[in-house]
């Protein structure tokens, strides 16, 4: 788990280890952050239970709620979306189960979890929490722009939606595999759940986006790497006063462009061509250096999902070439991923 | 009263004319809002009224709630601050008082009226409304980018405070002395109660921000103008999310400069130079043709407050032709301001 974020640390630090819950799903795709906490968080997650129906599975051991309390999980965490993201009525016996065998409930659905009359009860009752991680913490301040120690990296991207999660969560990975002290400091549902704590920040109110930020990666020692999880993209009409907040609290010392070269307009927003690489690079740069001169590019990840290796080799050592910069895949790793954690430690 | 906001206008369309409330205020500086709205929106109040101790005065007839309604008021507004924003003791008699006569209550205070227990108690017993200016309306929806009809002016900053809400106000004026058909688009708590209307953008949450901007001015006839108030500044390290978010979801067509030539450093951090008026038009014209590839800047306001006539005239001059563009103050007028409208509208 992560170092305690400020005095905020106690809203948003999750109870773990975690009871992953897989509802009655039946397509892995609504699956995705019980996949991603099983990959991510293997070591805090005890084990997975569903309801009736459920035909998905993370591979960890089928446990009850009373069994995963006895193995050590302190919540129950819903890795599953259906279609509105809301809470099935045959979810809730066994989450109200859940709670009376002693485990916090923790949701990143867009519905909130006391919205629901008979879990709120149940939370009463039993004296659990229930905890949404879309909601922001209390008292977040405004920024103030001054300068923190230690050091920082921050993910950004062409578009919303192509490695940028992934992308830090890899290179912390990576960090750690050097020795490095490092934090992987999420700012959305997933990583928060990952990450045992954060900051979802679509959900900060825009005067407080930055402060939050700032709060998000305190000062540290002067080798501590923050590895920043990026949001939406400064180009995407929709969600860039996300990502200008982000950046301008994050004062990032080194930032990694995401990228996935089959997407060519912005994802939902087919009037908006995707901008290049370049165009990312420049315009981080530029607006990232009002809160830390000395930012710069560490290079590129590319999200290659949709190709070959041949192909995708290919490509990352064009592109690599053609930048100037190291171009990597995280989840083909290699040399050229290598190349990208030495670029950014540089 | 501006036209009605989408389907959102019920939300945020105020009662008026409105009665004056300046509390026990004995120093003009904290009674800004009341002479805000007796400047910009006289027509629409009634009149003014204090409490115990109050010195201060708008110039308006001084009218008890009973007189007020029978003039035709329909809400009191909170047109004072004092130190902290909240509601104070001995206001709280009068405010019940304006309720039983007939009168909402507005506020743009920090403190939420209903959280004062003898309002709300009021208010349920009365029927009336407790309305803060700062509360966003519901149901806010992300950006899409889509281009909208009519044309758009928005103005923007080198910094916070000033002179963004004043420049949109005279120009909005302008524009209806020319004869064209235009509406003055509020978007912070003094402006919105100048207007009667409109969406507090500071307090929309980070995901909404540009879909805030984009209601807040929609679709309208091919000669309309929406003079829309700025916020913050997109070098301010606090807030440049507002302001970037305003700027994507306004999509303006032109946008007016405003800079206080005193002014060296952000406002309450030192650590940051203001940015030039040229690096400001540079940045807002590179981020606001993601959504208006034709914005422009139409000229300068500057506020030259702290100047004597020749001083500012000499300054307005020289800085019109070092930067070939219009640059006027607004309070000032003359040749200067009418070359800006000329330009805005060029």
């Amino acid at each position: 788990m992560n170092a305690p974020i400020g005095s905020l640390a106690d809203a948003m630090v999750l109870p773990q280890p975690y009871l992953l819950f897989l509802g009655d799903t039946t397509e892995p795709s609504f699956a995705k952050t019980a996949f991603g906490l099983a990959d991510w968080a293997a070591d805090r997650c005890v084990g997975e239970m569903g309801v009736a129906g459920c035909t998905v599975t993370t591979g960890l051991p089928r446990l009850s709620p009373a069994e995963a309390y006895a193995a050590g999980a302190r919540s129950l965490v819903i890795g599953v979306a259906n279609q509105g993201g809301v809470i099935g009525d045959n979810w809730v016996a066994a989450l109200t189960g859940a709670m009376e065998a002693g485990l916090d409930i923790v949701s990143g659905l867009h519905v909130r979890l006391a919205s629901v009359p008979a879990l709120a009860e149940a939370a009463r009752r039993t004296g659990r929490r229930l905890i949404d991680v879309r909601t922001p913490p209390p008292d977040i301040p405004v920024g103030t722009g001054r300068k923190r120690s230690g050091k920082r990296l921050l993910t950004v991207g062409t578009d919303c939606a192509l490695g940028k999660k992934y992308t830090a969560l890899a290179l912390h990975r990576a960090f750690l595999d050097r020795g490095l002290d490092a934090d992987f400091r999420a700012t959305g549902q997933t990583g928060i759940m990952i990450a045992g704590g954060g900051i979802p920040m679509d959900a900060v109110v825009s005067d407080f986006e930055a402060g939050a930020a700032e709060i998000l990666s305190p000062d540290a020692a002067p080798g501590h790497w923050d590895v920043i999880e990026g949001q939406g993209s400064l180009f995407n009409p929709a969600y860039a006063a996300v990502s200008l907040g982000l950046l301008h609290g994050s004062q990032p010392d080194v930032f990694v462009v995401c990228h996935d070269p089959s997407r060519k307009v912005i994802l939902g927003l087919e009037d908006f061509v995707l901008p290049t690489i370049e165009e990312v690079i420049d315009l981080t740069i530029r607006l990232g250096s009002r809160t830390n001169p000395a930012i710069r590019c560490g290079g590129v990840s590319l999200n290659t999902s949709s190709m070959g290796a041949g192909e995708a080799e290919a490509l990352l050592g064009a592109e690599s070439r053609r930048l100037g910069l190291p171009v990597a895949d995280p989840i083909r790793g290699g040399d050229a991923f290598a190349a990208l954690v030495d670029s950014c430690l540089a």
